[in-house]
């Protein structure tokens, strides 16, 4: 498989890396992860063994680093809300992980075995809620109804958006747009809010709708990579199993394209795989991966992640130059370039 | 089953009713449907499928009509932000519930199949985070803090009470203040906060506590009275399969009387029962409600009812003579008594 990345990689890659925006919020983020472990914690201890156990687990902190980045960017540099905001962002991400992993029977994330693997659909869903209601708690602590706004207007598009996918999973016949529906919703909504919340806590509010735009982008830039990257990737690269969507019967963009431009032996192929099929062999994996690079839907895939890059890119032009500009727009050029 | 609860009436029954409330609540309770109807609806299907199954296999209402008679009772005339307010409570009600078929594997549910047996774990999990989020967007529109932190406090509490209660189900070590803890959390924590919602839109700050403390008593009655019926009523009469509790191996009240109060051999059984058993036939369950009865134990809990429903009736002593006053004094009364 890496192999086959490489192949794809044109010469002049642009760098995988977001270090200026990892270095732009470390001191941050680490209060960050205090917040998350303080409130968190609970007199019950199933909900710590578990809570603990995904903080643990770490994942990428990413969308906490965009409300930080975003806050920095707007010229945020006194009091500590948009750490506590950001924190506010991570419990609602988590809550996410821990619904989607009962929804998804998905084996392993992040290179670890599920919290649902090991404590069970019950204890995910119910810490889940527990994280989320801990989310809003915060913000109510917080006292902006504008932030609360963004983060429960985003909570019910990405619920919507996950149930949009459960609908159309296996369903071949949805178009790009329908595809790009559910992915604006389960995923750039809340790198949207994260970002947006950066220029209310610094009181910008004309920079609300650039920021806005700009997370939207790099959450649909992010999820098309993603998607890309699920039958791509070693599992060490990507930190979950390769082939988890083709198992799950999701029809994700790659699928789409290879689909809809496979000969009626591929269609059939597809539709035995993803609409029928209740167990997947990994030669079937294999065929699938034969024919998405057959179609180039890998590459296809990346150009649709490059042009919202580039959206994102856009989205920051009518902010000034400043070192958290350059993080952000490096996170922009990351979200594709860690495909290569 | 019923003659065996006719055999534990007294002679005089409180009047098993709660026209008084229903009567005072009634034209508000139509506006808190649309309410729900309204903001219940999605763009996608699914979603309203599933929250139209749950709406209109109606349910109570009684949580939004503690709220509308609390803002009653404090003197609330004019708007309709106890209505929106009360759709709010009920939304939140509704995802615990849907939450609560996924961990509970209970198969039936006011009558009516479960939105999980019909639509599936995923589904459940994903439609209730809609609701839940749904009646965030709605408290943010109202825009008090106040309520926004009454209700994110009681998600939370609710929340970690039913991870509670999944840590000590199938424990029958626990004693009687861990199960009243657990009930406290996942039951009368909403029954509180629904209460006290009236006195916030009233602007009537004296009387939140008092209100908040009789809807906790309130809720705790409720709740031991349900226990109680899980081994008494017939199906029909509380509409969810008798012996549900024994079967999911739940620890209530009664189940720890009768323990606690039971010979060894008595105690082999509930152990066997409860901690270890991975199915309970019928046979199981008649020998348990034989067990219940020798120890009273239906009774004892029904009287513990009665001391958080005389709570409750204190916490309303504040308050000036009135029809809303002697509505939630009927419902007190009524937790007991349906159990006649």
């Amino acid at each position: 498989m890496t192999a086959t990345a490489t192949a794809n990689s044109p010469t002049s890659a642009p760098r995988a890396d977001i270090s200026a925006l990892r270095d732009l919020v470390a001191s941050d983020i680490v209060r960050v992860n205090q917040v998350i472990l303080e409130h968190g914690h609970s007199d019950i201890s199933l909900i710590n063994d578990l809570a603990s156990h995904i903080i643990a687990a770490g994942g990428k902190r990413l969308r906490p680093s965009l409300t930080v980045a975003a806050a920095k960017l707007c010229g945020y540099d006194q009091g500590d809300r948009h750490v506590r905001l950001a924190a506010c962002v991570e419990f609602i991400h988590t809550a996410t992980l821990l619904h989607d992993d009962v929804v998804d029977e998905s084996h392993l994330r992040r290179g670890a075995a599920t919290a649902n693997a090991l404590w069970g659909n019950k204890s995910s869903v119910l810490v889940g809620d527990f994280l989320f209601s801990r989310a809003f708690q915060l913000m109510v602590k917080d006292g902006s109804l504008d932030v609360l706004k963004i983060l429960s207007d985003a909570s019910a598009i990405i619920a919507s958006g996950e149930v949009h996918q459960l609908m159309v999973s296996h369903d071949l016949s949805i178009g790009q747009e329908v595809y790009e529906q559910v992915i604006s919703a389960k995923t750039a909504a809340l790198f949207a809010a994260a970002c947006e919340i950066g220029a209310v806590v610094s009181n910008q509010l004309q920079w609300r709708e650039p920021l806005r735009q700009y997370g939207q982008a790099l959450g649909m830039a992010f999820q098309l990579v993603d998607d890309a990257l699920d039958y791509q990737s070693s599992e060490a690269d990507l930190g979950k199993a390769i082939g988890d969507d083709f198992r799950d019967g999701k029809v994700t963009l790659p699928v789409l394209l290879a689909y809809q431009q496979g000969s009626a032996e591929e269609r059939a192929f597809w539709e035995s795989a993803i609409e029928e099929s209740e167990t997947i062999s990994n030669d079937d994996l294999l065929h699938a991966q034969t024919l998405l690079a057959k179609h180039h839907a890998f590459e296809q895939t990346i150009r649709v992640a490059e042009k919202f890059t580039q959206s994102a890119r856009d989205a920051l032009a009518v902010f000034p130059a400043s070192k958290a500009k350059d993080a952000l727009l490096e996170a922009a050029d990351f979200a594709v370039a860690r495909s290569y």
